[in-house]
């Protein structure tokens, strides 16, 4: 099976002369070689020759190659340009910085900038709190990354992490209304990436860290918590954790199972595998088996001096059980895939508890392929789109942090990532809870608005809400 | 004299009956207290009352005071609220990060985002100069502070820098068409600063070095050029000094004087005045006496360690003078202040040379106000926007990062710089070059135009430009 996906489409321009049937041939050729057409423009006609845009989805480059290759086959025509939709998407970047007004008159100049401004800055400077009402602060967040754990590619560096980080901030927008800026450094050293955004917390109401690689990760947002004012978040952990506790919560209201009693399998401890297992922990579960590339991890196994790692072998498995993932999945409600591609065997599943639930998350290919998954398992969720129950941290993280600029946070705590769990849980409505739809869709605009609003009332419960409590929420808040 | 700006205005809502003749006494009493009035706007009336705002300029606060106390000092009348419209207008900041396209289907979602933004970051991350051409980088400068230099305010910390910044990059957008982001940063160790700017180097393709003070200035840009193969530019230092070079050079036409045989006096040696001196030498200038708080520069003067008025010493004023500022005024064709307020008396310029040139540019209050300076000299500008000849870095900024980033050049350079002022300077016509009009306004969009097309043309003239030259450019440069 081909899986088309939308984000390879490639355009190809072609001449042809007027002939009866030609493009018909066209397609033809796209058809054999796999190729789902789209769009089929018409650019130019003239008595003799038309010029047409034709819109293709394939799967990858071999695959373009292959389709090119068949439309050069056809007579008569000529291939003008072969374009690719999401790189023509990229140029120059997806990110424009904009005033909020025009300046083109001398009493705006002499407001926004010298003179006026001069007594705007000293107002805030004899109170830098006052950064919250007058300056960008109040609705801007940083997004940085060091690049060394993009996507499921690895370190690419910051010049390479940059189209993810400018994608995220796009999400940052049009989901929460948040102004989000990129910052990809040339750093690795945690120490100096901690240092680093303790600098440009003045500037920022909030720090989202990405694509960090685990467990630089860990040590980096645990030592910048203790140092600055403003909510740090690693999306990769916490935004991926508060996803898949909703997840889960919505698929144990199905199947009638409750987080305790829950034995749990993580495959990849990784940055994400780490935060889902914690957040589950905090959330009632007691047997959980983390498994890496080495096997199941226990108490005592050699963990190559990884201290997360280490602490998570002394706080999960508490019966020391010891194998690979088919041992672990014995028994096991639950299994939880934040690793790589195919993984996982379908027979492995049999011996699953009643009504097994999966979440095979690795992207784009996922443990296990749902339709391999369909035989065995009760519930199955993944991260792709063009599946059923997708885990997209797009559900969690516009709306957390629009929560915690709105109530001015000097955190993001647990209070407030149960809060959001449970409002992208609650969005889903009982009554069209069902195998396929135990999490929202990211473009139900709700569910922004939901996680706000929980987000905003645990800051204040938990007493990290640095501003006083609005008699009503208006969103998004400016 | 009261020197109202709208930089300065505030608006008063007042409440009052409807008697004849009772907006009249309002204004008597605004016009009394020395206020200027604006729009007089009706917000709402009925049989008995009406409710108006009031626009008023003021000149600081204790005029606004006094201006208030006039109105509520009216029978019948009750003053509702009176808010200042510069505050008004920074709340919640004045920029906005915003996505070039919507994110509105799912195609558009995984081509932005994930999976589609996979193979673009890859692509990136096989040669990262591809920066260039698919992320932000191409249009993108980072605005960077750490607050210890704030217009003439002095160290008002990042927090406070905040509302200049944004400005800052409010007028790139509007006259460079430059994407620009502010950083302001907790930072003042020197080599600190050197590395973040190096750290956030491959998100940006050019760093705006802003209101840091001197002499730290000069080290940071020293050190952070040999480090970042983008262009790093301290506006304070060069963007004064290209606008002064321009300036000059029409001034200098003016008075049929030249550049060499000139006898320049410059009071204040920080970042500006070092800036303008080096630039002036490079310009064929060779008498050129600085003057700080503690007199004359001369070789051999105790400098109190500071190594860039050392060299300043030894550089300049051949015939070592020593002495005060009047008596370097002497025989002084051009007087360069970036000091402080009031420091030049009339009197002082009858003994300067032939045609004196007085560029007067501490900001709000020159060192000498034009309507003194206007009995000696015959060319006066300052940095005020209610005088004419304003000398204002907006001629430059906007237009040599325009041109750096279409030429994706590696550095702006001394050739770029002149280019830069002999674009400025190109901008006034011969025709109309005259004692009131040396320098173009800040609202003429031929001048970024020109800068930039000048300073492309110099990166490639001097081997900067990384980008082939285009037959065609085109503003600005997508």
């Amino acid at each position: 099976m081909i899986s088309h996906t939308t984000s390879y489409t490639i355009t190809v321009r072609i001449q042809g002369p007027r002939k009866i049937g030609l493009v018909h041939n066209i397609l033809g050729m796209i058809a054999a070689a796999g190729g789902s057409i789209g769009a089929i423009d018409l650019v130019e006609q003239c008595a003799e020759h038309w010029l047409r845009d034709f819109t293709i989805h394939c799967e990858n480059p071999e695959h373009e190659k292959k389709i090119t290759r068949a439309i050069k086959s056809v007579a008569d025509i000529k291939v003008i340009a072969v374009s690719d939709e999401t790189f023509r998407m990229h140029l120059g970047g997806k990110l424009t910085v904009e005033g909020k007004f025009p300046l083109t008159t001398r009493a705006q100049l002499s407001m926004a900038y010298t003179p006026g401004v001069g007594r705007v800055s000293s107002y805030v400077s004899e109170d830098p709190t006052r950064a919250w009402s007058l300056t960008i602060k109040k609705n801007t967040v940083a997004v940085v990354s060091d690049g060394t754990a993009v996507l499921g590619l690895g370190d690419l560096g910051p010049e390479g992490a940059m189209p993810v980080m400018e994608g995220k901030a796009m999400l940052f927008k049009e989901f929460g209304g948040v102004d989000a800026f990129p910052l990809c450094i040339a750093e690795k050293d945690p120490d100096k990436i901690v240092e680093f955004c303790r600098q440009i917390a003045p500037t920022f109401g909030g720090i989202n860290l990405e694509d960090i690689s685990a467990p630089r990760c860990f040590y980096i947002e645990e030592k910048l918590k203790e140092l600055v004012d403003i909510p740090v978040f690693h999306d990769d952990q916490h935004g991926t954790a508060v996803v898949v506790t909703a997840a889960a919560h919505n698929a144990l209201k199905l199947v009638n199972k409750n987080f305790k009693n829950l034995k749990v399998v993580v495959l990849g401890v990784g940055a994400a595998g780490v935060a889902c297992s914690k957040m589950l922990l905090a959330s009632g579960v007691s047997n959980i088996i983390g498994v890496d590339r080495h096997g199941i991890l226990y108490d005592g196994r050699d963990t190559n001096g990884n201290e997360m790692k280490a602490w998570f072998a002394a706080h999960t498995n508490p019966e020391k059980v010891q194998g690979d993932v088919q041992k672990a999945l014995e028994g096991a409600d639950l299994f939880l895939g934040l690793s790589g591609p195919n993984l996982v065997k379908a027979d492995w599943l049999k011996k699953m508890a009643k009504d097994p639930i999966i979440f095979a998350m690795s992207n784009p290919v996922p443990e296990i392929m749902p339709e391999a998954a369909a035989k065995y398992a009760t519930v199955i969720a993944t991260g792709r789109s063009d599946y059923p129950n997708q885990i997209n941290n797009v559900l969690c993280f516009p709306g957390i942090f629009r929560g915690a600029l709105d109530a001015h946070a000097r955190d993001i705590n647990e209070e407030m990532k149960i809060a959001a769990a449970m409002g992208i849980a609650s969005c889903v409505d009982d009554k069209k809870l069902g195998p396929d739809y135990i999490i929202p869709s990211v473009f139900d605009r709700n569910v922004s608005k939901t996680v706000t609003r929980n987000v905003v009332a645990a800051a204040h419960d938990s007493g990290v809400a640095q501003r006083r409590r609005a008699v009503t929420q208006i969103m998004p808040g400016i």
